[in-house]
């Protein structure tokens, strides 16, 4: 069946009432019955839930094969902790037909791929996948198709019970001995816990993962000892080098600059930008380069932000240190200003994913949101973006918050080269769809600015501001001059990932790529 | 049918899998399914969830008659949200049959009791119950049994469903215009919101009630917008006089001053007493003054308090911001100064009741006790605990967190004078059970100390530190002989009120009293 951004959805998906996507806000207004945990009763006070290794946490909380295990990607590259329960329940439990549940999977998480072309590992349901697990999941060997959601769609289908945890394995910085978490104060620090923190509420055993035992009660705990079954103390949970990079860098690159200072003037346009407004943007070189641009037009009018959410660098950091900005919510820390700066900068906070972004719970961050920045891999002639496929089809990327601050904000912009190498980024039709185009209202390019037709109040801001902008068509074509029109890849008919909208609806899938043959 | 501290519960209670009371820790390593509300989802960004009045709240979360609404009791003998509330949905809306599951009641509730007589309020879930609504419950004037349970028990219970709560009521200090409450930066701040965090995460509907609406975000939030529905701003949530009180003063009655030194003496007295060692005291006077004389043996053997729990108190802020306590959580706030330092003060953090006290999660803050200090209406020979019926067996009185602690800590004191007036504390049979014998370690009285026979252990110290202690019989022994024997009461059949153990089972159940005949 055709979807609300055209996509052919196989019928053999859409069971158990699952619907392909319909549009922004369908879900509205709708009730949802929360799942709920089958969890142990502790009446009987013991001093610790220490044990001695990851595979007796395991058996302790019983674990079988055919389970599903949760984790969270705050320690991203530097990650070791998916790959150490994953190979002591497989290798010293020996089980097999196991389904990952993670907020994210990257370059980190190589050694999965084995599993899956082994067949222990059954299930990925993630919002990034990338290195050679991507490419395992594209050629078609994970048994079941990958479900890939927004960071705000993981909670929903958690809440819903459409991924239902066996055990979470929580990554903490810093434990005590009966599993109060936090991201600071061990020495492989990640900042804010928040993807971890729906996860420890709904599964039905929680295992803490740390490197750094401190004394009871670690406050204020991230994850909760209230939820936590066994605490493990391993080595490392993850190299420190790679959880945190240095202080992200604003981008030096003149067209980066000058997208920028585009984005900048786009939202200076809109009735949105005055005291209090509220931002959000990625860490890419242009999405970050325009912090800057918009701080000068800040200093002119006067203005300060109320508060930025997100995925937190260390420039937004030092904004709010210097007070032109009020708050800074954090679900996840990019680099080592942001993770020293979490609750110890007054007005910097953590919070879950779900008060971040979930579609279904009654209001997340996302939904307050003035100004989202965001890249893209690809953006076509309907706004939809690509943020997950590479142009060969192989799943390399994330959808992440991307949808999820698209559909929330009140004014979403696109800020991406027309080009890259010799692949065109405005295209025709975009190789997946992970944003969908009626939450996209503005792209900016080093070749112009577009704007959704949608959004005539948006069109009528940058005229009175006599900002030019074109049809995205002409922006398409200018592309495809300069670099040609791609040919269309060719799919097998298996499908090896399922994109979901963050409403749970099927917005797209990926199928297998045809073996590439020389003619 | 007889349960474990002797009362005969009728088998008429127990249906639906009710059990009567087995013992301390009987439900230790069972399992539970949680419970799981029905909400709605706020896909469809809006600015606010500003309603009118209470009555436009009620009708936009579908209130109707035989729901149950539930309140938290921050705001203790200043609250006027249950009134507001109660009034609105009985007077304006007209409804009937309600249930309040406060997590307790008070004497600002007065009027509540004319509902019960009018038969509008039909069910009372609460830990105290005091005032009118006490006498009229007491009396039989509710149409079912009134369930009475412990500050741990009633997370335990809402988590378990056995409480399903359709609206919950927040009275917030402070919210913002989605939902974000806080209980400090107001004007009738009560500090910690502990008690309403579990019933905003498993409510159907949500509507908080606040007399100060602040900027979003207000951060960090007690309750979080995502579990809201709407937010009405009222005159006054509570009168701030009486709140909070003023800092609560250690007591200078000399027989006060000898009892909290014996608590004290018993306290150093035991292993657990040493560097980083855990408390929790009441506020009551000999209770509040142990704090004075166990400082002076921390002083004397140079340790530290690791941490405290509870409802806190001004002595607490004081020691902590001394650097004698290291950390204080806390789940209500007694006095202005504690009010004032919970967020402020660094080590000062706020806990759910969940956390605090549930005998059914993972492992609450409780089961990590060392020591807890509480005092009794009455205490009989089996060492059983009554802090909810007056002598004369009416309902005047709230387990509160007493059989939590009593349960969780390694060494639970009772410290009350022997007698009141011309009543004998110590007894052979409490009026009413609150907190099972088995949970009692030590008694302490202005005329000695007893210690459970079944705490071998603790006799051990205290006649290695030659500390006298005598049978609790001869305590009761002497106190008959001071004021006499008390005449049994005499109660009708009906069961007007419902005591829960912690863990679920049925501890005691209190009867209508006869009403009074001059023979």
């Amino acid at each position: 069946m055709k979807n609300a951004v055209g996509r052919d959805i196989p019928d053999s998906l859409l069971k158990d009432g699952k619907e392909v996507y319909q549009g922004k806000n369908y879900m509205d207004g709708k009730y949802i019955q929360k799942a709920t945990p089958r969890t142990r009763r502790y009446e009987r006070p013991r001093e610790s839930k220490l044990v001695d290794s990851i595979a007796q946490a395991l058996r302790d909380c019983g674990a079988r094969s055919g389970m599903t295990f949760s984790f969270h990607h705050h320690l991203r590259d530097g990650d070791h902790v998916v790959n150490l329960v994953m190979k002591a329940a497989i290798e010293e439990l020996g089980l097999c037909d196991l389904t990952i549940a993670a907020s994210s999977l990257g370059a980190a998480h190589d050694p999965i791929a084995d599993y899956i072309e082994e067949g222990k590992v059954i299930g990925i349901q993630t919002s990034g996948i990338r290195g050679r697990m991507g490419e395992v999941v594209s050629a078609g060997k994970l048994k079941t198709p990958a479900v890939i959601r927004s960071h705000g769609g993981r909670p929903r289908a958690i809440e819903a019970g459409e991924v239902h945890i066996d055990i979470a394995f929580v990554a903490a910085p810093t434990s005590d001995c009966v599993g109060n978490c936090r991201g600071v104060g061990g020495k492989s620090n990640c900042g804010s816990m928040g993807y971890a923190m729906t996860d420890a509420k709904y599964a039905d055993h929680v295992v803490v993962v740390t490197d750094c035992l401190v004394d009871f009660p670690n406050m204020p705990a991230s994850v909760e000892a209230i939820d936590v079954d066994a605490v493990v103390v391993v080595d490392s949970i993850g190299d420190p080098r790679k959880i945190a990079s240095a202080a992200a860098r604003i981008s030096q690159n003149p067209r980066d600059l000058m997208m920028a200072e585009n984005v900048a003037k786009v939202i200076a346009a809109t009735p949105w930008f005055k005291e209090g407004f509220s931002f959000q943007t990625g860490v890419g070189g242009p999405s970050l380069a325009a912090n800057l641009f918009l701080e000068q037009y800040m200093d002119q009018r006067d203005i300060k932000m109320g508060w930025a959410i997100g995925g937190i660098c260390g420039p937004m950091v030092e904004m709010l240190k210097k007070g032109k900005v009020g708050k800074v919510i954090d679900v996840q820390d990019f680099d080592l200003d942001a993770v020293n700066s979490i609750h110890q900068t007054p007005g910097h906070y953590e919070m879950s994913a779900s008060q971040y972004a979930n579609p279904a719970n009654k209001g997340a961050f996302v939904n307050k949101l003035d100004f989202v920045v965001l890249a893209a891999l690809e953006i076509d002639t309907g706004f939809n973006v690509n943020v997950l496929t590479g142009s060969d089809g192989v799943l390399r990327g994330a959808p992440g918050g991307h949808p999820d601050t698209a559909a929330g904000s009140k004014c979403c912009i696109i800020v991406t080269p027309l080009t890259r190498g010799r692949m065109a980024t405005v295209c025709e039709h975009v190789v997946t769809v992970t944003t969908p185009g009626d939450c996209v209202d503005v792209l900016v390019t080093d070749y112009g600015i577009a704007v959704n037709p949608l959004r005539p109040d948006l069109i009528e801001c940058l005229d009175k501001a006599g900002i030019p902008h074109v049809a995205i068509e002409a922006l398409k074509d200018k592309a495809y001059s300069l670099v040609g029109r791609p040919d269309d890849l060719e799919w097998e008919d298996r499908v090896v990932a399922v994109l979901e909208a963050r409403d749970g609806t099927i917005l797209d899938v990926v199928r297998k790529i045809k073996p590439y043959t020389m003619d």
